[in-house]
């Protein structure tokens, strides 16, 4: 396994999506003095011309010039590749990888759901690919504009040939370094696989109900009927941990639950897409799980019953021009 | 038990609750030349004045003189009390049928769900309760104003403690013979409770998803993420009904789900309640039948799923006044 990025000091890294995630880490990195070059799309003209502007509670800041690029064969090889597109879109990823990726160097996926790392490792090798989990409340509110509102931790884990424990290696250390430098707090999870689970246990329920219900957080844990429904989604989330041999304890789903209950009212990343219009993370989040469980031929029925439920909210909120007629 | 209703030619029914149903079945009777005594709420006035309205594709027609009251002490006693309330209203019935009741009369259970025939049968005894199916579309859609649009047909079967199959009675065929004079297709079924648990497969995922995801039967049925649901669904209903002693067998399953592909597109009755802001039969249809399969420490998970969201949504959206902070 390629345990270091090599003695670089000021390693290099590529955002591909520059929107709430994207931009608001890449910003900070290059605030924090590491060379950051952005892939862009729709808003390259105007972060071309304007640069990002963040946000922040923590502080807002604009970066008026930036490396900005519409295609990757533009861009530098990097070290590290961050992958905060939405993993609706990973089918680019083939194109995008490795015209963008340095011999040595890792991607770094920071997208929810599970399996991600897999597919990818199967463009790049197992080798050159790392997982974060972001815990971030972030949205892009205009182009090259983030608002940035709380939170921001990620944790670091590596991805190894079918998910075994990587444990924590140079390459992660010198990552956190980086992060931690442009003020990110980091973690470092020796157990990719058991990290994702874990924010499987919060997210299947809340982004799922959320859409289904058309509920903040809060509504969905005062209510006596969807805070048990939580729970239960909760336990098949940790029956799907099982099959793949990963732990969760009761006491964990209960401190998820009680942390929620807690948390400010809370519209979650799901919510947002679905009220903005945009495409549903909904296979990598839920159907990847579900698949996972049914090769062991394991029923997760109320997480398959909200895979349903949101595929058709889904395809009837995001039917193509031609569907509706428009063409 | 009572299994006839005497030798009275021409019987004399009550309708508790004059809406779609009850003002339907009502009228069609009285035009028929039976007996007929309406108990009203907020359509007395109305009605008393104007009389009953009824658009049907099979003829419209008025009564402008209809027996109307305003509580169950004034009506005469009843051969047969038809119970066409929501069950939603089944905790005023310990009130209002002992008054209204013949000594050798019977209730008649125009309600959705499972086990109100047996709630009824607390007040007054097995021997004087019938269930009845409605197979109808209707709406009121003014004070003492029906508008039917299809079907009608009623199945009848007759209660006998702890659902055992009561068989067809002499007072089934009379009940048949007053609906058909009156033009209502009756079927005699010999086993209530399978027929109540028949009903189930169709109306626990069509009226359940129809309101959770704001949808037509046409919608779901087009959808193949929302039909794989819907036919999971009645797997779980003939699980119940297992559970209970009468068997779904596949063809009906498969039966329901063609039908419903067929059938024009129908916003379901529940979702009709959703829609126009009235509680929702949530316990009678899903609550009931879960209740069952939990005595029996059986697992419904998708009925419970669905039943714990539609708690949540009709919780947010019928909150009292005093929840509302209006008071």
């Amino acid at each position: 396994m390629g345990a270091s990025l090599g003695a670089t000091p000021n390693r290099r890294y590529a955002i591909l999506g520059t929107g709430a995630l994207g931009g608001f880490y890449g910003a900070r990195l290059q605030q924090a003095g590491l060379e950051v070059h952005f892939l862009l799309r729709s808003d390259y003209e105007q972060v071309q011309q304007q640069g990002l502007t963040i946000e922040s509670p923590e502080g807002n800041f604009m970066l008026p010039l930036v490396y900005v690029y519409r295609r990757v064969e533009e861009m530098p090889r990097c070290d590290v590749v961050v992958v905060a597109l939405k993993s609706t879109h990973n089918y680019l990823l083939p194109a995008l990888l490795p015209p963008v990726l340095k011999e040595a160097g890792v991607v770094l996926m920071l997208q929810n759901g599970l399996g991600l790392e897999a597919e990818v490792a199967e463009i790049v090798g197992a080798e050159r690919v790392m997982g974060g989990l972001c815990f971030i409340c972030s949205n892009k509110v205009g182009p090259g504009y983030i608002r940035h509102l709380d939170y921001g931790a990620i944790t670091l884990g590596e991805y190894a040939a079918n998910y075994q424990a990587g444990g924590v290696t140079e390459r992660m250390s010198q990552i956190a370094q980086d992060f931690q430098r442009a003020g990110i707090p980091i973690h470092l999870a020796e157990d990719l696989l058991l990290a994702r689970w874990r924010k499987l246990v919060w997210n299947i329920p809340f982004n799922g109900l959320s859409v289904v219900l058309d509920a903040t957080t809060d509504a969905l844990m005062a209510d006596r009927h969807t805070y048990s429904l939580a729970e239960q989604l909760m336990r098949e989330v940790a029956m799907g941990a099982k099959i793949q041999e990963r732990a969760i304890a009761d006491d964990f789903i209960q401190k998820m639950l009680d942390d929620t209950v807690k948390m400010k009212p809370y519209r979650t990343s799901m919510k947002i897409d679905y009220d903005e219009g945009r495409p549903l993370e909904v296979e990598a989040i839920f159907g990847n799980p579900l698949r996972a469980a049914q090769a062991a031929d394991v029923q997760l029925p109320q997480i398959a019953m909200l895979y349903q439920q949101l595929k058709f909210l889904s395809n009837r909120a995001y039917k193509t021009p031609l569907e509706l007629g428009m063409v």
